[in-house]
């Protein structure tokens, strides 16, 4: 048998404990369900919160993550810039990030990409129908042309992101606007997907074809347990170098 | 006639002022050395320094500038986190910045990409050739196939950086290593050009190619001048969204 | 002044002469109405059409041509494959090329593409609206966040072409769907940019950003000039080469 | 356990049949030393040659291939524009191609690629080091940071190839250049990988990494066995849409 992956699946933790209506949704927190959504036996799976100590993200707990998902929004700022630098050194050794919806705004989001991920928001409860526009990508094995979520926020154009490496999911809304859904990216050995749905208030992840895009983005972002590259100083020269004036 | 597109080139300017070698070969500074080399009726160019208040980086001098230069090395430590965000938050407006050489390591640079920029490097004078793998580039016009440097100090891959949005050069070092010397990316409106030549020990700022790609470079990076998007809450919906349970 | 850029306009000019509503709306034909529409002092533009000789494409007209704009719908099968060749052959010397809505399904977008360029589509007058996925990018200059068009074919996704190098804009549908509007390329020297409006019962081609964004895409894609490259043997090594057993 | 990856292994298969030296380093072929060299219980090998009915790639035969590995060089004329187009309909169905060599002026690269897909070339045996400028990419898992071949045909830049999706290694040349020596590209569901190495007269496909690499790109080839998404015809929309005037 080849070896689990080993996912560390991070939450806030807060809008369950303090929202009733999220609450109801998430009784054990999103953390809770997207673990049982995605549970399989090529998967070693953990949690981790932000009120934990060290938020859940030990350096030993991150040692052995191979692919850790992260899901935050009302607390970003409340991330300890040292925790967010040790999975940020983790991501560009390898290990695979894979960050839903409002965790766009996270620390760690933001540094690995460079911008202010921005974007525009709309609390109304729109269809969005997320369509592949990169079919036979492994992040949407299964998912075949598009699949519905009846309500969501809405997430809009412009998204103050990099050009992704892949583009793998853009999404329709009712109101009128398209957001880039799916992304991937690569920063060090490390493979990144960035993917919108799952806002507090709806029970985005129970959804089958959101917790397959998940489950998929997993495999995808695992990584091939490489060795990173030597950087510094490299004497003497590989061939022979000429003497110069 | 066109507008003048201003161009600031920032410098450490440190190495100048406390080694006879690079005294000798940049007396006015690298800054200085860029800015006749590159100086013709379409820019309007001015300098800043390190040491000067706010590392000459007011916030109206910014404001003013469409392209930025910038080469650093033994102090990068030194340049205020402020004024880090400051240069960003313009790129993300879209100033444009082209990062010479060691500025590879600043925190600038840094920030932007999201990953170490770290690499290999050898002081050995090895003889460097770029080679144009992207020509039509506007970045490489009047380049012809490729230029060679006499002596540089090697870069070796892997440099860690994101994929560039387009690869433009690419260098053969005689002591057996290769590098990706011409990189474009857009972060937010701004255009971001790395270009690797420019050791302070080798007079490479007055190497007639290297300034023709700088100049080109400027004229790339260059902002279209358009208002950068929208974000944040947005009511009411462009079309009408359903009542749903 | 800057010289001109030399803009050919290449129409199938057939739906225009045997369909009504089409010649009620451009009597001139399509390549009429761009030429008039994007008409300014910085372009010579010249027209050519299918039934001309040689389609209108002659060696010397192409030779003298900076960025060619393609039109065709019902008669891709018409254009003679050496024409094809041709047209590829400048666009890897440098020519640019704009290719606008079913020239999806031209031979030379599929021969430049690789890929069967198949798409969905519904002709039932559903409102688009375009959003600038990367604003400052110059070929949406002046556009704003997003424009409308209130009437439109639908083209949908999955659009089968290359992962493109910039992805400028993305369509929203009323009827359900989204499409990547507004695609760059490079192709040899040549930049080619596809541009999803303009179906021919509609006037697309009087929209005032229809027609922005076309005299974008003719400045972002007029060639440096610069000669190709040399391909082929070459013989000596730029550097010596060790005799080996 | 997994399905085994059906990879069938092309080769021109006249080099080794008319020139001793080939014959020599390869008496079997190429292709069976490639099949030889990365025999596993992942993979379900078959070889097709040229002079075989229908160039060994009949309808069946591909249909039942995963993923296709193609040298050829002195017979690309030869090989039947319908064979060619077949194998592109397979690839964007799904299929991986690695395309190795000289297979870069095969006609189902040309046809994939859109461009010339032109370089420079030398036989003059120059040492040739590939480095790897991905690490962690799963094409390269295993290398390390760079590999050598004592003895190679040298390729050198400018390459006449749409920039990759994702550049893999970059060669560096005992003479003076360099190359983009591992490609990766996906048209329509297919993933396609260039990979330079294995002039004939040399004992390229003897060489572990080289092995190693060409069977990493096997796995990374694989489809996903997902449907190609349906094209054409869209009625009714999916949302309503309005009547206009």
């Amino acid at each position: 048998m080849n070896k689990q992956i080993q996912v560390t699946i991070w939450n806030e933790y807060r809008h369950e404990l303090s929202n009733e209506v999220v609450k109801g949704i998430y009784p054990k927190g999103m953390h809770q369900a997207i673990a049982d959504g995605i549970s399989c036996d090529q998967f070693a799976i953990q949690t981790a919160t932000l009120d934990e100590p060290e938020h859940g993200l030990t350096e030993e707990k991150l040692k052995n993550t191979d692919v850790l998902i992260w899901w935050g929004h009302m607390a970003h700022g409340d991330v300890q810039d040292e925790i967010v630098e040790r999975v940020q050194k983790r991501v560009l050794e390898g290990m695979g990030l894979i960050v839903l919806h409002s965790g766009h705004f996270s620390k760690i989001f933001k540094k690995l990409m460079g911008t202010s991920c921005d974007l525009k928001w709309r609390e109304s409860g729109d269809k969005e129908r997320l369509w592949v526009v990169s079919p036979g990508h492994p992040i949407v094995q299964g998912i075949g042309e598009y699949f519905e979520l009846e309500q969501e926020e809405m997430y809009g154009e412009h998204f103050d992101i990099p050009e992704p490496d892949e583009l793998v999911l853009v999404s329709w809304f009712e109101g009128g606007e398209v957001f880039r859904s799916g992304c991937c990216y690569k920063r060090g050995l490390g493979k990144i997907f960035y993917f919108r749905p799952g806002h507090e208030t709806f029970p985005t992840y129970y959804n089958e074809n959101v917790l397959r895009v998940i489950a998929n983005a997993v495999h995808w972002a695992a990584p091939t347990g490489d060795t990173p590259p030597r950087y510094g100083h490299f004497i003497p020269s590989l061939e022979p170098i000429k003497e110069k004036g």
